[in-house]
C-alpha cells in the first residue's frame, strides 16, 4: 500500500496536508492537530486565500503556527504528504482526488462526493455528474463506529457529513432492526455548518433570536442517512428535516423511531450500552438528556434515549459538535484509524464549558 | 350576563387588571394594552414585587405607564375590573377565579389550571388537587381559531398554552382526519418561556451557545394538545418532545403525520388555505418557511406545510412568538371576543424585524 | 414652499415614498408607517430587489401590506410623494436629492450624505467629491432635540447615524461647556447597524460569542459627533471608539468627560431633567443605568449619568435601538416635525421587553 | 520550603486539589489540568454540590474523569495536596488560607481576598473585615508577566480578577509612565464572569439582545487595577467602567491613556513588542485589533494599540478569555512557575473558533 511504501521517508510523523484551510472545517483541522502528536502538518492549501498568511486568515493560530496558504497543487500536495485531509465545496474534492491516489496519497474527504456509493443518486442530490465515479466503491464511508475494521487499510474515505453523523450515531444499535420501521430524524444546527462563505442565510442579524427549518425533505444529507441504515439492516421509511438554530457550534439530532414495539426495555438499554462501550466517543446518559454544549469543541457524541409507553415510539437524542465529530475531529479519528495511531490521538481535549 | 349589568359603570372603555405583572406575560399583556383603544387598565397587581413601580420592575415602561404594583386582592380586582388577566403560575389561578366570578369579573387566566377538562388529568400531569373542578366544565379554552364562537359569551376562559398554540393551529386544518393516525410534535422555544424567574435552566451561560431537549415525552402541555386534537376528531396518537433554544422569544413547532395517505394535495392545501382566510393571525406561507423571527412581537402563527411523497408523511411547521399568540397576544384576542371588539384591537403592531 | 403647494392633493394624509425599501432601515421606516395615522405610503424603491413583492423580501410584512418593490425613479418618487424617506449606502442619496426637490418633494436622508456641512470633510471622511455641495448650507442636521425650531420648514434633512444620535445625546446638555474638555466616546452597536448586505465582518459564526473594537480612530461617524458638538459649543477634544456587539440592535455610548470640575453636581443633573423634560423621547434614569433592550423597537434614548468623586470625570451613559431612534424611528420624528405632525405620532409602541 | 519537603511523597506528578470544583473556575481548572502533564488532581471539594458526582454537575466531563465532589475538609486537602487552588467566592478564601498553608501546602486563591494589600481598602471595597491580614504582604499578586520572578517562591497566590489581567497587561508596557496621566478603562465582559449563581443579572432572557454598563465607578476591581498601576509607576487617574455583553466567554478592555504626549511612536510600539517576546501568552497583534473569540478557550491575553494624532490619546485594546487568562489558565501558569515547570504546561490548546 503506497502509504506503506511512504513510511520509509518520515520516521514518526505521519505528514499530513489541509486543502481548504481557509474554511472552518479547515481551521478546526488545524486546531486539533496541533495538539497531534504523530502528525507533521506539511502544506496548508486554500483557494481564494492562497497567499495569505493563516494567522491573518484566522488570528486564534498566532503564536502558535506560522504557514502560508499555498495553491493547491494536487500534485504536490500528493506527493509530500501521507495523508491529505480535503475540507472543501462538493464537486472539487472528486477532481482532486485520483491525482492525490496516483501520487499515492491517502485521502479523507470531508465533503459530500465519496459518501454515495452510487453516481446517479449523486446526480440526483447534488445536481452534478460524478467525474470520479470508479472510486465510489473503494471509497469507505469514515463512520468509525461503523467501519473501524476497514478503516486501518483505506485509501480513500469518505468523512460523514454532520447530520448523518449524529443521526447515525443515534439509529446506529438498532439499526438492523429499522427494516418497516419508521423513523423521523428532526435535526438542529448551528450556523457553522453553512461553512465561512458569507451569505443572507449566515448574516448574524438573520439568525439571531431566530430558528426555522430549511430544505425540508430536499437536504442532500438525507439519502446518506439512508444509505448507511440500508448497509445495516433493511433500511427504514425515514423523514429527515434540519434546521437552524442561533448558535455557531453543536448539532441536536431529535429521532422518533415507531415499529419497534417488540423490543424489549432491557434489549434497547443494552444496544446503546453496548456501542458506547467499544466507542471511545460516543457517551449514553443514563439519566439526563444530552446538550450540545457538553460536547463543544470535543469530539464527543452524546446520546440519551427514552420509550413512549403509550405509543410505543422510541425517542433518541443525539448531540455533537458539528465541526469536529461532526466534521474535522472524525477525520482525524479515521487518520488515526489509517494510521495505526491510537484512535483517540490528538482528541483528548475536554468540552470547553460553558 | 355580568358583564352586561358592568358596562353601566364605564362608558366606552373595558376595564382591566392583570395580575402577575411583574412576570413576562404580565409585561406584554401592558404593553399590548398600552395600545389598545378600548381597554382601561385599571390594576396591575403582582405578588413579591408588589408595592414596587412598575418602571422600577420594567425600565421599559418609564414615560409611557406610571403605576405602582398593587396586592393581589382578588375581591378588589373583582368588583373594579369587566376582565381580569392572570399571568400566575398554576395553581394560584384556580383558587382566584371563584372570587373573581363571584365579583362578576370575567377571567381570561394565562396559566394552566382551566386548560384540561379533567380534574383526574389535571393532578396526574400537575401533581396537585384541582380546587375549582365545578369550574372545568364552563371554562372556554381560549383558542379563537377554534372556538370563536363561544368566546364571546365566556366568562371564563383558559388561554392556550404556548406550545399547544403553535402545535394545534398547525394541526387544526387535518385535526378531524386525525383519528387514528401517528402524529410527533418536535417542537422547539426560547427561554422567556420558562418565565422570569432565575433558575440554573434559565442561565445565560448554560443556555446561550447550546440546545437540548427537555421533559421529553412528560412535558404538561401534552396532555393539553391531546385533548383538542381529541376534541377536533378522533384524536392521533401523540409524540410531543419541547427543546430549549439559545432565544429570548419565538416558538416553531414542527409536527410529522403519518397515516393520511388518502388526503389528496389539492384538499391538503385547500384546508389550510381556508384557516389562513377566516383566523386573522393565521398567514399560511405558500412557497417559503416559517421563521420565528418574522412573527417577533406580534400575534402572527405562521404555517408551512411539505408532503413528502416517498414515505407519505405530511411536515407541518408552525411559528409564533411564545409572548404573544402564545399568551399575551391571544388573551388580548380573546378578551377582544369576549367584548365584542374587532378581534385585532390592540394587536395590529407589525413584527419586529431584524 | 412646495409642499405646502402638494397639500391640495392630498386631503389629511401625507404621501411619503421609501427609496432603500429593501434594507434594515427601509424595513423598518415601513413597520413603523404602517401604525402612522397620518401617512399614506406611496412608493417603496429598491435597487437590486426591486420588482420583488415586499413581503417576499421581507416576510414579517405578509397580511400587513402587500406592495411590489418598485424602481428608484427619482422624478417619479419626487412627483407622487410630499416626503421621500431615503435609506440609502452614502453616495446614492446625493445624487437623488436634487431630483427630488427639483420635483418639489422634501427629503429625510438617513445616510451620511449631507449631515457634514463640509464638502472637504466629507471627501477626507468618505473617499468621495461630494456631487450637491450647495444643498449642504441648506440640509438641517435631523436630531429634533436640537434643532426642532427650524425642522418643520426644512426641505432636506440629514437624519443622523446611529452612534452619533446616542452620542450627542448623552453629551446635548452640557455640550455649551465641552471647548476644551477632554471627552472618550465608547461606543458598542448591534450588528443590524451594518445593514443588510452579508459580508463576513456580519456572519453569524463570527460575530456570535465574540467582541472586538473596530474602525478605532477613524470612523466616519467621528467629524459628525465633533460637529454638532462645535456648532453648540467651543468643541471638545474628542477620541471616539466603536465596538461590535454580539447582539442584532441596540447601541450603547458610554460618555466620559474630563475638565469640567466646575459643574456643580446640582446643575449636571438638572441640565439633563431639563432635556428629559422637554425632549418626549429622552428618559433620564434617576437610579438606574440605561440598558439597550429597554428601548428594544421603541423611539427611546434612555440616559444614566455618573460623577467620579476622586478624578472628576463624568460618565453619561446613553442607550438606543439604532434602528429606531438611530434611524428610521427618528426620520419619522423629523417628518412629523416638517409635516407639523405631533411630534410622537407613529411612535407610541412601547419597547419590546424581553 | 513546604512543598519541597512534600516532593519527596510523589515522584514527578504534583498533587493539586480544587476548591469549588462545582463553579465555572473550578470546571476550567479541571478542564484544563486534564491534559496537564505534570498535575495528579487528588480532591475536588464544592459547598452546597458535595456529594455529587462531578460528570452530573458538569455533563462534559462523562468519560473523561470520574469523581465525587467531597466536602471542603481545609486541613484533609491541605495535607493532601501539595498545591490547592482556590475557586471561591470571596470572604471564604481568606478563612481557609491559614489553615491550608499550615499544613503545609502551598495556594493559588482565584478570589479576591488576597489581592489587595491593604486590609481596609479590602474592608472598603468588599464590606467585610479581613480575617487574616497578616498574610496580605506574604501574598504575591499572580500576574506571571509582572510577577514572574517571585512566584516560584510563592506560597500563597492572588489570582488577579478577570478585568485586571486584561485592563494590567494592556497598560503594563507604559505603566512606569503613567503617573500624572489620566486613563479610562471601558471594559466589556461575557457572563460567564458573574458565575454559575443563577440570578436575575444572568437571565438569559435578561441579557440576551441586551447591553448595559454595571457597578459604574463602583466595582472592586478598580482598587486592584490602581494598586499594581501604581506599584509600577506612579500610578493614573483611573475610571473604570464595566459592561455586561451577551455572550458568555471574553473580556475586552479599550484603555484611553491621555497625557503620555511625550511617548514617541517607535518607543510605544518597542514597549509593546517588548511585552509580547518575553510573555509567552501575550501576542501584539501588529495590524488587526483584538477580538475576544481569538482568545476563547486559551489563555491568551492579545493587545492591539492605536495612537490619535490628533488628541494624543493613546488607545490599546485587549482581549482574553475570562475563565482562562482571567482566572482558571492563569491560575496554572502561576502554578507551573510555583512549580518550577515550563510556564506553558497544560496550556498549549489553540483557541476554539469559531
Amino acid at each position: 500500500m503506497s502509504s506503506a511504501a511512504k513510511s520509509i521517508d518520515h520516521s514518526s510523523l505521519v505528514r499530513v496536508s489541509v486543502a481548504g484551510a481557509s474554511g472552518y472545517s479547515g481551521a478546526e483541522l488545524v486546531r486539533l492537530l496541533l495538539s497531534h502528536p504523530h502528525v507533521e502538518l506539511v502544506h496548508l492549501a486554500a483557494g481564494e486565500q492562497r497567499g495569505r498568511e493563516l494567522e491573518d486568515v484566522f488570528p486564534q493560530f498566532q503564536g502558535l503556527i506560522s504557514r502560508t496558504l499555498c495553491e493547491t497543487d494536487w500534485s504536490r500536495l500528493g506527493r509530500d504528504s501521507d495523508v491529505v485531509l480535503l475540507g472543501l465545496p462538493h464537486g472539487l474534492s472528486m477532481a482532486a482526488v485520483p491525482e492525490l491516489l496516483d501520487a499515492d496519497a491517502r485521502v479523507v474527504d470531508l465533503g459530500g462526493d465519496f459518501r454515495l456509493n452510487s453516481a446517479a443518486t449523486y446526480t440526483d442530490w447534488y445536481g452534478v455528474e460524478h467525474s470520479a465515479p470508479e472510486l465510489l466503491d473503494e471509497a469507505v464511508y469514515g463512520l468509525p463506529e461503523l467501519n473501524f475494521s476497514v478503516l486501518p487499510t483505506a485509501r480513500l474515505v469518505a468523512n460523514p457529513g454532520c447530520y448523518p453523523t449524529a443521526s447515525i450515531l443515534a439509529l446506529l444499535p438498532i439499526a438492523d432492526l429499522l427494516g418497516g420501521a419508521h423513523v423521523v430524524v428532526d435535526a438542529k444546527s448551528g450556523v457553522s455548518g453553512a461553512g465561512r462563505k458569507a451569505s443572507m442565510t449566515t448574516h448574524f442579524s438573520e439568525v439571531n433570536e431566530n430558528l426555522k427549518a430549511y430544505s425540508v425533505l430536499t437536504h442532500r444529507h438525507t439519502p446518506e442517512i439512508e444509505q448507511v441504515l440500508a448497509s445495516v439492516g433493511g433500511g427504514p421509511s425515514l423523514v429527515f428535516v434540519p434546521h437552524l438554530v442561533p448558535m455557531t457550534r453543536g448539532i441536536l439530532a431529535t429521532c422518533y423511531v415507531h415499529g419497534l414495539d417488540g423490543l424489549g426495555e432491557d434489549e434497547l438499554v443494552g444496544r446503546y450500552r453496548a456501542l458506547a462501550e467499544r466507542a471511545p466517543f460516543v457517551r449514553l446518559l443514563e439519566e439526563g438528556l444530552p446538550q450540545t454544549k457538553a460536547t463543544y469543541g470535543s469530539n464527543f457524541c452524546d446520546i440519551g434515549i427514552r420509550r413512549d409507553s403509550k405509543t410505543g415510539t422510541i425517542v433518541v437524542v443525539a448531540a455533537i459538535d458539528n465541526l469536529v465529530k461532526g466534521a474535522a475531529g472524525q477525520a482525524i479519528e479515521n487518520l488515526n484509524l489509517m494510521c495505526g495511531f491510537d484512535r483517540t490521538a490528538g482528541l483528548h481535549g475536554a468540552p470547553v464549558f460553558p
